[in-house]
């Protein structure tokens, strides 16, 4: 039988290089929308409702009367309420709660992949990576892991993401995708202290959040299963 | 004293996000067309016009008598004369002439490069290793490794020199770019052997020449400075 396909794309800028339609794609923006999203959803939020522009996450949110947050250029934007931090959404704050979220990448991405077709979207990072690679090797369909990077550039983090995926699922997909094997590579470096690793290979986003003082953001981010659940998009929302 | 900045660019289609004036482009297609550019010139060539079409190619041939080369994915092109492989090229029979070339990846990016302003460009491969980074060191500019990648998508062996370059030069250069550490961490789990290496991760291209029966030709690409020149684009042609 023959297994189905799977493929990682580096950048959102060769999004159009693989056809989305009929396959599960992965957004995956670890540092740290999709760290966010898993959190939030993990702490019994509602739902997130992802949006692409500061000023559609400030009007949804006068609308739905629903928390607003996000960033751009990794600091809290500037009219919403709350940033991009797991550390900002505890249970008893996120609880039953709707929020809206933009990000500089990872909510571009996923307004990105529908725009371009794809009917079946989850979210990614190492906060839920148990979740996400059950779900691929249960489902048995094609898969593209879609690294949302900084700005189009690729990057580290989301690299090793794809890498982390790859080395848990490999066996069961085809796999003729240079970038996969690629990040599985990095993977296996970096796997003994993803921290450390990102450190030592000068990972740009390392330095900019750490230059914010989020050093504690990072070390959280690349910690396994902390919000073990899969977010998926339906109908505007991502719920589990 | 501020070091210049190296960054490497892993797909053409996200060369638009790297200001390519004021700096050395490298142009990286390791299977094959840089490798057949250096060899070419090592072997005594006057020079090479590289041009984006076969219809272009075929009319430059007529029109200033001079040889025929390139392929479309993998194989030589329908109406040219030669091929895209090292091994057509002895010294006994390009020596002092012409070549006109046009392939999949390597040609393109270089017109992509041109037609965003580069001004300084030059052709790497591992064939050519010791050239490009001695005059990289010795230039002290700015560097983009552009990688062509198999049609835009990006690949295991341009990448794998990216990171060679990495390896030997990266001190010389203020590097801000994750690319280039995934490059180069990439490269320090293949030098040992970097054959077995594509085998063993799959690389597509590896595939496609082995199914052409061309294992010899990647062997040989995969070599050190077996043909250690400096090929530079001045008035539309190659030159060493």
């Amino acid at each position: 039988m023959n297994k189905p396909t799977l493929y990682t794309c580096l950048s959102p800028a060769l999004l159009n290089l693989y056809d989305v339609k009929d396959c599960i794609v992965v957004v995956i923006d670890v540092l740290r929308a999709t760290s966010t999203i898993a959190t939030v959803l993990c702490n019994g939020a509602k739902s997130i409702i992802p949006v692409d522009s500061v000023e559609k996450c400030m009007r949804l949110g006068r609308d739905m009367e629903c928390i607003t947050a996000g960033e751009r250029d990794g600091q809290v934007a500037e009219g919403l309420q709350y940033g991009n931090s797991s550390f900002e959404y505890p249970r008893e704050f996120i609880e039953g709660k709707i929020l809206v979220l933009t990000t500089t990448n990872g909510t571009k991405l996923l307004h990105m992949a529908l725009t371009k077709g794809a009917t079946e979207i989850v979210t990614g990072a190492f906060l839920n990576l148990s979740a996400v690679c059950d779900h691929l090797i249960a489902k048995k369909k094609n898969v593209i892991l879609a690294c949302a990077g900084w700005k189009d550039k690729v990057n580290i983090e989301d690299t090793l993401f794809a890498g982390a995926v790859m080395n848990r699922v490999k066996d069961r997909f085809d796999i003729n995708c240079d970038a996969s094997h690629i990040a599985h590579c990095l993977y296996g470096n970096a796997e003994n202290d993803l921290y450390e690793f990102m450190k030592n290979n000068d990972a740009s986003h390392y330095h900019r959040l750490t230059n914010f003082g989020l050093e504690k953001d990072i070390r959280h981010c690349l910690t396994e299963d902390l919000a073990n659940v899969l977010p998926y998009y339906v109908e505007e929302r991502l719920v589990i």
